[in-house]
């Protein structure tokens, strides 16, 4: 039996399934996807070899014309030119209006396939696949879509929900340690900013975790994504609650930009981001120490790192001011306030940033 | 006094201001755009250069930080690359999520900035300032936005409502008469679609129309607004109705496409497209051949071009396959059924479809 979350959106309101073997079950999910047209799975070199061939044949058996294209994958190839390829492909195939996107793989391909579904012919649907934790825990959830620019990630997109997220555990057992790891990072920051129990769970679990234990893994997933669902079904365009989501954001995303998204998966980013902001907190004594180490620990304990590295303090706060969520020249960030629960902090002194980065 | 007509959208709803002279009650109305961050100013380098330093003035007299980026202007420079220069544009220059756009220009730079604003950091704010008829009677109104790819154009784009849309016809007395006529083809369609008395209007005054009477065009540009305010808040995605406003379109786009955008313009495009719509309700029996000559003899009273010229029938049969009313291979086309009405048609036989062309 698969769990079922839903995302209650009004007309934009879909469910996800999360379930361990469920891959059969796919097949039935899909009545609302039109048959006249055709549909495109998406996906990326790697994951495509490893169950590109399985998902064709679920999306064929359900009696869909199903076109493949196959992009590099990685954060380097989330860009504008990736998407002008990836239109060019589903024109030149034969997407219509009523196509859909079928986004296979793990948040890059969820988010360039995404936006691309938001932006072709004005918008056509899209069914997000996740492969790896991370998007099976975030990055698929929501319906944010994009892609980076040179001067930083995520600067173009759209607010566009997917009609169905589909996630099978079982794909998580051929990812890699790193990318794994990358995942955990984001089911830490809903710990730490929605929920002491789930954080609990993940300091008392750390080896089931470790060893991807597929009822462990049923269990947190499913807990970030209803904690994730209820935050977007109260704030879809991130004009205030959302924005907790991005605990450890700005800073991880000033880490990535400034190492050429080369140094850091995003959630090591993410983790070390979560440790900074922590530090920020106390120093602000907006958390007690207690807590800050509760943080501080777990992130170590998961294998992540916790400090950036050889980068200037001056030029991490520097990349920081291009985050979306400043206005008018000020930093905004989210500060963790206890296990449990953040704050949206505004108006943050440059100075007071760059001094506990040091 | 300015016109104002409301398109009503619920909370997207917003109003359209049509005036004579009215550029000084502009600032008053832009109340709603933030002061704390940058808005930017895009154009084309000819309309730049003859009302930029005027609308620069007027948006820092109402207080707003504002940057400029001028685009190249015309249908080529409508593409993927132009939109990621404008990205990058945005992002140096300091905009952020509370950011609003002016699209100062014709349907061209309308379209680009719409999107920009659409997509840019996942939607900011936008306001359009038409200097074109076509822009003023149609594409600044109904959030219509996006960018041509190599196959076809408008495939890449969102649904995004300006806050505003602000139209002085006095712009218009500097237009150049082959823009001046492009405009007028989409009034002209309005009246076939939809307002048999537009229809009349447009036979009765044509020596005021053409020599831009004032009053004339702000009754025109009125009406044509009132009426895409109607079907837009009754079918803001195009769903169904929406698509009426395409008469003539799919046909234009074949034109426009196979004669590199060089030979005709959108307005011409339509021009003959509406020709040959006609045609093809003439030879179904859907419209009489006295309607039928009326709307073809109008396009030619107003200088319209009747004829596409050398392309090869077959060629313009393939082109219209890629049309975004599509779905499922067929062939769908809004025809004529009387002045003043039209109807979405469903399944037409490419093979009629070439009949009627040769």
């Amino acid at each position: 039996m698969n769990r079922v979350i839903n995302v209650d959106l009004g007309e934009q309101s879909y469910n996800i399934h999360i379930g361990k073997e469920c891959l059969p079950s796919l097949a039935g999910l899909l009545a609302g996807v039109p048959r006249g047209s055709r549909s495109i799975l998406v996906s990326d070199d790697i994951v495509f070899r490893l169950y590109g061939e399985q998902f064709y044949e679920i999306l064929q058996s359900a009696g869909l014309k199903i076109e493949v294209a196959v992009l590099a994958g990685g954060e380097s190839c989330k860009n504008l030119e990736t998407l002008g390829w990836l239109y060019e492909q589903m024109i030149s195939k034969g997407l219509d209006r009523q196509s859909t996107v079928f986004a296979l793989g793990g948040g890059v391909v969820g988010d360039i396939a995404g936006f691309a579904a938001a932006s072709f012919m004005r918008g056509i649907g899209y069914i997000q696949l996740p492969t790896s934790l991370l998007a099976q825990v975030d990055s698929s959830v929501g319906g944010k879509t994009g892609v980076n620019l040179s001067l930083g990630k995520n600067l173009v997109g759209a607010f566009y929900q997917p009609s169905l997220v589909f996630a099978d555990v079982n794909l998580l057992n051929t990812l890699a340690e790193k990318e794994y790891q990358t995942g955990l990072a984001e089911v830490i920051k809903y710990g730490v900013i929605w929920d002491s129990k789930l954080f609990d769970y993940l300091e008392t679990n750390i080896e089931s975790i470790k060893a991807r234990d597929m009822d462990c893994l049923i269990h947190i997933i499913s807990r970030c994504c209803e904690i994730k669902a209820e935050i977007v079904a109260q704030d879809e365009k991130e004009k205030g609650l959302r924005a907790l989501l991005n605990l450890g954001h700005t800073f991880g995303h000033a880490f990535e930009a400034l190492t050429e998204y080369k140094k850091f998966t995003h959630g090591q980013a993410v983790a070390i981001g979560m440790v900074y902001a922590t530090r920020l907190a106390a120093a602000t004594d907006m958390i007690n120490e207690q807590d800050a180490k509760r943080v501080t620990d777990l992130i170590k304990n998961y294998g992540l790192p916790l400090h950036y590295g050889d980068i200037r303090p001056s030029e991490i706060v520097a990349r920081m001011h291009l985050d979306k969520k400043n206005t008018g020249g000020k930093i905004t960030l989210v500060l963790p306030a206890a296990i449990g629960r953040s704050e949206i902090v505004g108006e943050i002194d440059p100075a007071q940033i760059e001094a506990i980065l040091i």
